[in-house]
Formats: structure tokens, C-alpha cells, sequence
């Protein structure tokens, strides 16, 4: 008797294995570790930025996924954050094999928040868990209030939404209630937030949050 | 002796004889057709809008490509333009099969242009020939002007580079000089033209470059 094996389920589930395994190993280290997604351009590296600002009271680390250049995490590293590039080459998401060889090369012996920004591309990375706690999606107006229609799965898996540009607002035809109604339809229980991380203003209460939801893990930091 | 076989190549080589046959297929029927990518909210579909307008003259069909809903057929059709969906469900580009499978469905008797708007991704369908004359990337200034250092390939691949939002030019810290340097490095080629789809500015210039180049590959419409 032959078994029908599919390659793709076990490459999956290999690589879902080795996700897991890296959860456990920053869980044991206490570094809570959230996976950064969103578009190209959505201001993911400025949202970083002004997140890690305001956490000043723990340590972060940064691991920047790109698929070439390093211009973020120089941006980074110049102020000061202690951050990591992975350049993929063509690769259009993350996948817990880097992050594994990334994290087997460097030095995180301190408790902390661990960053993890993704490629810039709302499709492919929202598939793929790469070790991580939690999932935010970044998307910023310019880019149109028909994103949760066009491209749910980023939309469903996220713990958190952060609509970004909103300095932008009396310049573009950004329809809130449609955006809003497309992200409900999807996902019930996402918390969203309008900021514009150009200037930092509505980042207290998504500091706020971030801070409940690392602590509701359980993590002490 | 054993022949080492590359899966991958073979698919590839595969889906690139079909992307041809596409391409002969097209250009008999004197289609004169137009891969269009970029990331998602660039304003393709805004563009692809104003630039139909402009080509009143000339049959235009627009096969749009989108992971799942059919908002911008229906903005199409609802302006009387010929538009066909194709959802991929999950995936992040279009491709030659996927194509191939809707041109044998739909009646496009009349020579013309066909564009066709690929899944809003500036990674994946860079990579892909789905049967087209010429490539046009649109990309927008809200996305940063660092995008040809961090998606090298579509800009290489781009026989035109549209720069769209530039309305919002005294609201967004777009580093012009360093958007042009970081393209010519990829591309000596290609025409940008600066524009604003939601108004039209600067589309004249690239109506007619576009004008030029269909009469440049023979196609008489």
C-alpha cells in the first residue's frame, strides 16, 4: 500500500515545528517577541522607532527583514538599538529557518522585547509564523481604506492594527467606516490604532496596550 | 550517468514557454499589453483610470489581479471600461497559467491594449512574465523614496516607472534625489513621469511615451 505524502504539508509543518521550537527558546530567555507586518512603505521602521522610544525602560532588540540594503538597521543602530539585518535575497517573507540562524549568531542575553520586522508585503508573510508572540500589522491611509477587502489573512491573524499617516488624513480620501468595517468583518478582537509615527502622536495608548499584553504573557520585563 | 533536474527551473522554464505563447498570442491579435505592478495602494487602479481616459481612442481591456474581492472591476465596469477578475485566493502574483485560463474565457475580438494589474506586492510579481510587451511599476511617494534600494528588481524590470501622490509632495519628507540615484543605479532606462492619479496631473507626458512605444512595437491601433 502506498502513502500519498504532500511535500508542502511537511516542508510546512517542519518549518511551523521549527517556529515553535524558536517561541520556546525566547519564551525561556523572557524576550517577548512581536512580528512586525505590513506593506512597503507603511512606516514600519519609524513605528519601531517611536514604540522603542517610548519602552525605554526595556531592552529591545531589532531583527530587520529586507529583501536587499541595510538603510534601516543603520537607521536603528545610529540610535542607538541594538539590531540585526536579514537580507533574504529575492525571498518575499521571513521564515523561521533565518530567524533561527540569525538568533544562533548573536548576543541576546538580556530579557527584552525582541522586534521582528518583515518584509515589506502585506501578502506572504502573513502566512508563515516565524517563533513570535504576537502579530502587528502596520498600514498607514495613503495606502487606501479597501486593504482589509483585498487582502484579509494580514488583517485576520493580527493582535493588533496600527493605521499609521494619519497626519495625512485632510489630504486623501480615506473612508474610516469602510476600513474599519472591513477589518470587523475579519478579525473581532484586533485593537486598532491611529498614529502617525512621523510626529509620535497616538502612540500612548498603543504603549499602553503593548505593555498589558506582554504582561498578561506573563513575561516580567 | 544520472542528469541532475532542477524542479524549479523546469516549472519556471515551463511557465515562461507558456508567458510566450501568451505573448504571440497578444500581439496577433494586435493587444498590445501592460504587466502593471506595485505595492498594494500605490494607485494602480487610479492610474490605469486616468490613463484608459486618455486613450479614448483605442479599445482598452484591464484584467485585474487581486487575492481575493472585486472592488476595482466593479469601479472598472461601472465606468464602462472592459474588466475581468482574476482572485488567486492566497497567492502573491499573477501567473502565466492563471492568464492564460481567462484569455480563453473572455472575447477580446478587438485590437487594443489589455492591462493587467498584478497583485499588489512590489516583491513577487517582479519576478514573473505573465505574456506582456512592457512592465510599468507604479509606485507612490507616501511609500518613501528608500523602495529601489529594498526592491531592487522591479525597478530593474520596469520599462516606465510612474511616481504617483505627488499632490502630497509639501506633506511627506520624500528625498527626490535620492529616489532618482537609487533607480538610475538599477535601471538607465526606464521614463519615470511624476503624476497624480486622482487628478491627472502629469499624465499627458506619459500618454505619450506610452503612444510611442506601442507604435515602436508595430502595433498599428
Amino acid at each position: 500500500m502506498q502513502k500519498k505524502i504532500s511535500l508542502y504539508e511537511n516542508i510546512y509543518s517542519e518549518q511551523d515545528n521549527l517556529a515553535k521550537k524558536i517561541n520556546e527558546f525566547l519564551t525561556e530567555k523572557d524576550i517577548f517577541t512581536i512580528n512586525i507586518l505590513g506593506g512597503a512603505g507603511a512606516g514600519k521602521t519609524s513605528t519601531l522607532i517611536q514604540t522603542i522610544k517610548r519602552l525605554n525602560d526595556i531592552k529591545s532588540y531589532v531583527i530587520e527583514g529586507d529583501i536587499e540594503s541595510d538603510i534601516d538597521t543603520k537607521t536603528l543602530t545610529a540610535l542607538g538599538v541594538t539590531a540585526f539585518q536579514i537580507n533574504t535575497g529575492g525571498n518575499c517573507h521571513l521564515n523561521p529557518i533565518m530567524v533561527d540562524t540569525i538568533l544562533k549568531k548573536i548576543d541576546i542575553c538580556q530579557k527584552g522585547v525582541l522586534f521582528i520586522e518583515n518584509i515589506g508585503n502585506l501578502v506572504c508573510p502573513a502566512d508563515v509564523i516565524i517563533g513570535e508572540h504576537i502579530k502587528i500589522l502596520i498600514c498607514s491611509i495613503p495606502e487606501g481604506s479597501d486593504k482589509p477587502y483585498k487582502y484579509p489573512l494580514a488583517f485576520q491573524k493580527a493582535d493588533a492594527i496600527i493605521l499609521n499617516k494619519m497626519d495625512l488624513k485632510p489630504y486623501i480620501d480615506f473612508d474610516s467606516d469602510f476600513f474599519y468595517n472591513g477589518v470587523r468583518a475579519l478579525n473581532d478582537e484586533a485593537k486598532i490604532f491611529e498614529v502617525c509615527s512621523k510626529t509620535g502622536e497616538g502612540f500612548d495608548s498603543f504603549i499602553e496596550w503593548l505593555r498589558k499584553e506582554i504582561y498578561n504573557q506573563n513575561f516580567l520585563l
